[in-house]
């Protein structure tokens, strides 16, 4: 099983400071919303967003979105050897059932976690497909308990991502954390935790492609494609 | 240099029998715009589109989007080792250029897309980013003239992707072919063009993940990961 934690999301709520600005309570009555019931979204709210701590790195959930996409139509997740887990910034968890099928298309998919947020989870039909719950990186890793855990990180050591999974010993019970935020790196509370920080190009990546590539590697580490293949 | 072509996309403005629609004037309205200068979506003109032709394959600019991004963000696109081009299923063609940075925001990709049909090419400050023209994908070949073209599709050949790129001496002016759209196969008027058709997995896999691994692959084959991390 991999584990895969995309780490201090750029996903949130819109913050209780930022409710009673004339033009966020515009923009969600336009969307028939109430702006506590409304994710924040840089595209939307970039005007107000200023005052908030931080800002950088808020209010990205295009960023979340396209990384779950990468990682729950692969095949390893098809497989159900994928397990993945959504680490916000503010300190929430949000575990991902591997068959949920999400919405390709973004507004449906903010739409998907505003319900979210509000319920608690999301059970169609009594089957959870996605739950959430107050916690923190480190709450995770308790949880999860996993042998290696390997952070994806430009700050990191420089290995080329094909030799990550070299060592095939540790691929049994594997976590591997990518930082899903536009700028900047992992905080200490996450680096400190993990047992490898790797840097895998000398340029900064977008998340779903870091995500996309270290499934697709993992898969060839432990020979999924052609496993695969013969089931034809 | 690798030629990506996201072949026979869904993508395309609303046809002209729809422009009368009460719904589509609607909504268009909603968005200030007019019908013909509307992009076709599915999320929001489902219940319209049962009247088009081939309409299952039609209207996903979401399947074009993150393709793109998968694409746009790689090393291999920053090196200037990669040319995007998006054929579509109404034979448009849309040149992209490499240094520009698409919108990671769904609502604004559309924005962009339904200015690109309007104007003809998307330029500012005088420089090219997007163009587009109207052209088969035997055009394209004809304009490329690729030393070879390898197509993916769940109809090709089984064959691992990790295998495909191992013929090193035909990695120059290569040409790969991904279907954007949602459901079905290439067309003939593709596959009889192509030297292979090759399917990397038994089922079927969305196109972003397939571009992302297809550049992934070919950077792996040419050496550029660890090229680029003695760069630092």
């Amino acid at each position: 099983m991999l584990f895969l934690n995309l780490a201090e999301s750029a996903l949130e709520m819109i913050p209780k400071s930022l409710w009673n600005h004339r033009g966020i309570i515009k923009k969600a009555k336009k969307a028939r919303k109430q702006p506590r019931n409304t994710l924040l979204d840089r595209t939307l709210h970039h005007k107000y967003m200023s005052e908030l701590e931080g800002e950088g790195r808020r209010g990205r959930p295009d960023i979340v979105h396209f990384c779950l996409l990468e990682a729950l139509g692969t095949p390893l997740n098809r497989e159900g050897m994928l397990q993945t887990v959504i680490h916000t910034l503010d300190n929430y968890l949000i575990y991902i059932n591997p068959k949920v099928r999400l919405p390709k298309n973004y507004n449906r998919f903010v739409g998907l976690m505003e319900q979210l947020y509000e319920k608690g989870r999301i059970s169609p039909r009594g089957q959870t497909f996605i739950k959430l719950r107050k916690g923190t990186f480190t709450d995770l890793v308790d949880e999860i308990n996993p042998s290696y855990i390997i952070a994806f990180s430009r700050s990191g050591s420089p290995k080329p991502l094909q030799e990550v999974f070299t060592n095939l010993g540790m691929l049994e019970n594997l976590m591997v954390v990518v930082g899903a935020f536009p700028r900047g790196h992992l905080s200490e509370a996450i680096v400190d935790v993990v047992n490898e920080l790797v840097s895998i190009d000398f340029g900064t990546l977008d998340a779903s492609i870091v995500t996309s590539r270290i499934i697709y590697e993992y898969e060839r580490a432990i020979g999924l494609s052609k496993k695969r293949l013969k089931k034809r």
